[in-house]
């Protein structure tokens, strides 16, 4: 069976802060790890499109095309892309891991996301100050959950494990997983995986290439 | 084929204001839709104990077991307990609904949540003003998907409405609708169905006869 390769849809550029973490990212990386083709095309970020608008309805990347099917929301990509694959245990430990890919966005990245919006984007110390101390009591309780076990769910590397690792990510650089040293071992074992570092190596080369055609474009 | 009840857990006493938003009314109202007998159990909510820990990982609430099965999150557990009925339909609409039971947590409830956490329990006037202006933006979005559809997915109503509908309550009793006629009527078009109120109902009554229990036991 031949498929033709996934489209993934994401900005043509951003600046340099968020390069590394556009979603995109956690897409890239599932589809490394199962070593599906796929086929990058864009949308602005600057001058956001109704056609944009028309897929992702909240005006945000990724976006995946695959035949006929356009979804948005990294979360419901990953499971579609994961189903059937080494990523996407059976049986019970199925729903087990659908529930830890849910509670990665929901009860970890919820309380992370809102510190880094608080600090980073509104600039409020206080409001961070306040997320970030429920953050680190979620991530307390999710180093209990991975004391004497390398991943999540089924004993192996899930994409539950996936979302939550790119999920910790922001989370390790700035801080916030210093003494938690079993989480930061499950942050380092999950991206040392080569799929992650080439995940990773194509975004940034991918909003790089962006930053040369815009230098011709004005020269 | 005969199965055992759901057993469904949640807070054995919770004070007056989250009465009708703790998060089991989700799973009560699916089960309700679907005609599933449950059954409810408690674990307490002031002196938390290392059963609950060992179950719910975050220390919250509902979870649900089904035999042998043990799920938390409540967007999981809707997934877990609609395969398979009318709110869950199926070929590519499957996925998109998956999609959007992911957008109502990730994309809507995120930003209404940090508003409702900002502005009740940090009491941060500033950070709710920075979240709830994301939030309207947000809902604002949402309710031109809805212009000219009942709901979400597939012309009826699914597990995505369900999630949906149950998030914008909270941002519709704080005025966060307001302005926005068509998200307000798809919101009014959900909470109707007799399967919510019978849930909202239960859970008022559950509350209740725990404070009757705790004049009793005081007496």
């Amino acid at each position: 069976m031949t498929r033709d390769p996934i489209i993934l849809t994401t900005y043509d550029w951003v600046p340099d802060f968020p390069r590394g973490h556009v979603r995109d990212i956690r897409i890239r990386w599932l589809l490394e790890e199962i070593d599906r083709p796929y086929r990058i095309e864009t949308v602005p970020l600057q001058k956001k499109t109704p056609e944009h608008l028309a897929r992702q309805p909240f005006h945000q990347v990724p976006m995946i095309r695959d035949g006929e099917l356009s979804l948005f929301e990294s979360g419901a990509i990953l499971l579609y892309l994961a189903e059937g694959t080494d990523l996407m245990p059976g049986g019970d430990d199925r729903m087990r891991t659908i529930q830890w890919l849910i509670a990665a966005l929901n009860s970890v990245e919820f309380y992370s996301a809102a510190w880094l919006v608080g600090k980073f984007f509104h600039k409020n110390e206080q409001s961070a100050a306040e997320f970030g101390k429920i953050a680190q009591d979620k991530l307390a309780h999710l180093q209990d959950v991975l004391k004497g076990r390398d991943w999540l769910v089924a004993g192996r590397f899930t994409v539950a494990d996936l979302l939550m690792a790119d999920i910790l990510r922001l989370p390790a650089q700035h801080g916030l997983l210093d003494g938690l040293p079993d989480l930061r071992a499950y942050h380092d074992r999950a991206l040392s995986r080569p799929a992650f570092q080439k995940a990773l190596a194509d975004q940034i080369a991918h909003f790089r290439a962006a930053d040369a055609a815009m230098a011709q474009a004005s020269a």
